[in-house]
């Protein structure tokens, strides 16, 4: 099957049906938007994944439950500044209420509207302004709202993540938009991260849910970031049929090209989130091959692209790759020391797990760059694994202090 | 049996037959004391800990040969500035080149002589600057230079770390005295740890290996680096018998005053350690209890312990509970967050997994403090663990850039 996909835009485009909104509650003491809601006029298929932190948040816990059980969603209102996670009984009494408040305005049922909430961690939600704020939003819905929603989920990113494309299903073009926040990029993390994804395509739900799934384990599990890790990470897909398709599933006319599009938008927002990981500059890829099995090799790209020594040594120019044969050392994956090869863009660094001719300056050159590639081979098996990383550097202490 | 050891010392007072002395030989840019030796007039007994990391230093692998089969030691020869770690068949030569040269000089067989360095990886150690350096050592050995020593094998550590005291063994009077260096204490960790203890008391040479064992894994191995981390980590004990005392092992007099000694030194390096860890401005316990199991407990005291965004709120004096209920839940450890209870310096911050009394200003004061106490109770079972960590500041990226 023919894969047709257009290039992606960095644009908040809405597919058909679709409206949002952006607005400033008061939520924050900067003054900055801080709520969010993305609406479709007709009930959309709904597909999400959720935080596997043991501490979830109240909005995580409502709406796993409402995907899995309803399946089925007309929306989701967002607030940015408090979290809603360890608040207990209240929280998820507030988070049923917001979802509530705005399913009133909507004038749909209220299980058909999703919460997320991201911010800091063990603080009661200011109900007294989001009542207020749901009514502003749902005032401003409108189908270029995209760009105001984009911001109104923001905490410290410090640009707006959105991106748009099309596919064909059955002679139909579809759109798919994604916009997302996060940028604590750095694990352990805790900065959560929230994506929304729509498309105006008819999807088969337990297909989409488990195409969603996999998505998100080619992207935003790939940063370093363990996407897992925080008590509110929380990504979401509506899908209302209006482009009028026979449903997507696989072996149908267009899931490929579906697959192509959502692959394509989810790995864009996770990349845009490493850029904008707090205080990085660079972004890394580390790539592990030679390894003993897939999850070895995993577990090998983690260990280097989560190391703080590594990542604060890409601030500087030096291209410290014994930093990096040490967190190779420690990972939880088998590693012979005297067969490992370590390139930066194809240049050789290690050899046999020791320096091999590049020199120090052409090595520089490469780690002073916006953007590089580690290349580690391992010899010792087929496996292999991908994970993007970025530096750390003196600002993102003080934007966590 | 009554323990009786004397108050620790911060002083480097070495035992009876130990001298020792501390040079530059110019393998540091700073032009700092880069070179020590250790060394008993009379072979000792020796036991030792090692790195467990896949990649490890070449002296890593010939002491740990050395403690193994031979079991004897005359002393060791320490260089700072260069690891060779990652140094591949050359290493290993050099290593032993270290070693010979030394012995050749004291007059004693070169298995006799162990060696460990520590510094950057990767470099191949600069032979031509340590082969006079050891003569200059030798020539320098002196009953008062465990000061010396104790600058010798700095790297970005801002003070010496020595702890002496003397305990009683069968009415003999023996000492124990600790050297170590340690500093980049951030998980996950590569700056090396070593530390190098003598003792004047003859003791048992299996029974000292294990005691050696469990004095590490209750003070290095709970500090927040996991001594297990670097490519170099060592810690070596030398007994040479002076005192004169019977062998000391379990169940004959003196050997609970001998534990009581070796796992307090111990203990104080570690904390000196913690507290010199690079950039770090505070000294924080982590104590969890009430764990499923003593394995869950310090599962869940290290991910506090190690979390980049708890030592980075640390900075601040925001008491940042979220953050550390986050690390609690993304554990490898059985947790419910709505049992979970936090206090800090025994004011109650959280109960039932939510904020409980305690005002935002009182415990700020705590969190302000050089040092404190966070006490987790999971609520689940009897499993306990502490864990020292450090706050993580902006210096602590300047250092490793």
């Amino acid at each position: 099957m023919k894969t047709t996909v257009t290039p992606i835009q960095a644009k908040a485009t809405l597919p058909s049906g679709f409206r949002s909104a952006g607005i400033t509650a008061g939520l924050k003491t900067t003054g900055k938007p801080d709520m969010a809601l993305f609406f479709s006029d007709s009930p959309a298929t709904v597909a999400g994944t959720f935080t596997t932190n043991q501490v979830k948040a109240a909005t995580v816990r409502l709406d796993a439950e409402r995907v899995a059980t309803l399946g089925v969603s007309h929306g989701i209102v967002v607030n940015s500044g408090q979290a809603n996670a360890c608040t207990g009984p209240n929280g998820l009494r507030d988070a049923k209420a917001m979802a509530a408040h705005a399913a009133a305005q909507l004038g749909v049922a209220p299980e058909l509207v999703l919460v997320c909430s991201t911010g800091r961690i063990g603080i009661p939600l200011r109900m007294d302004l989001i009542q207020p704020g749901i009514e502003k939003l749902v005032g401003a819905l409108s189908p270029t709202g995209g760009e105001a929603a984009a911001r109104g989920i923001m905490t410290t990113d410090t640009k707006p993540k959105r991106f748009t494309t099309t596919f064909k299903a059955n002679g139909k073009t579809c759109r798919l938009t994604g916009i997302a926040k996060g940028s604590g990029m750095i694990q352990p993390c805790m900065a959560t991260m929230l994506a929304f994804l729509m498309t105006d395509a008819q999807v088969d739900r337990r297909a989409m849910q488990k195409a969603l799934r996999v998505a998100v384990d080619k992207s935003f599990n790939r940063i370093s970031v363990d996407a897992d890790q925080s008590t509110n990470d929380t990504v979401l897909l509506l899908a209302n049929g209006r482009a009028a398709n026979a449903p997507l599933k696989p072996r149908k006319p267009g899931w490929t090209s579906f697959i192509a599009a959502l692959e394509a938008i989810t790995f864009e927002l996770a990349m845009a989130m490493v850029r904008d990981g707090e205080g990085a500059q660079k972004l890394i890829t580390v790539q592990v091959k030679g390894a003993w099995s897939a999850s070895d090799a995993e577990a090998a790209a983690r260990s280097v692209a989560n190391s703080f020594l590594v990542k604060t040594s890409w601030v500087g120019i030096y291209p410290n790759w014994g930093r990096v044969m040490d967190a190779l050392g420690y990972a939880p994956a088998q590693v012979n020391e005297n067969k490992v090869e370590i390139q930066y863009d194809n240049l050789l660094a290690v050899q046999n797990g020791v320096k091999a001719g590049a020199s120090i300056a052409r090595l520089s050159k490469i780690v002073a760059k916006k953007a590089f590639t580690l290349t580690i081979d391992l010899h010792l098996g087929r496996g292999e694994a991908t994970v993007y990383s970025c530096d750390c550097t003196e600002e993102y202490v003080r934007i966590n202090m």
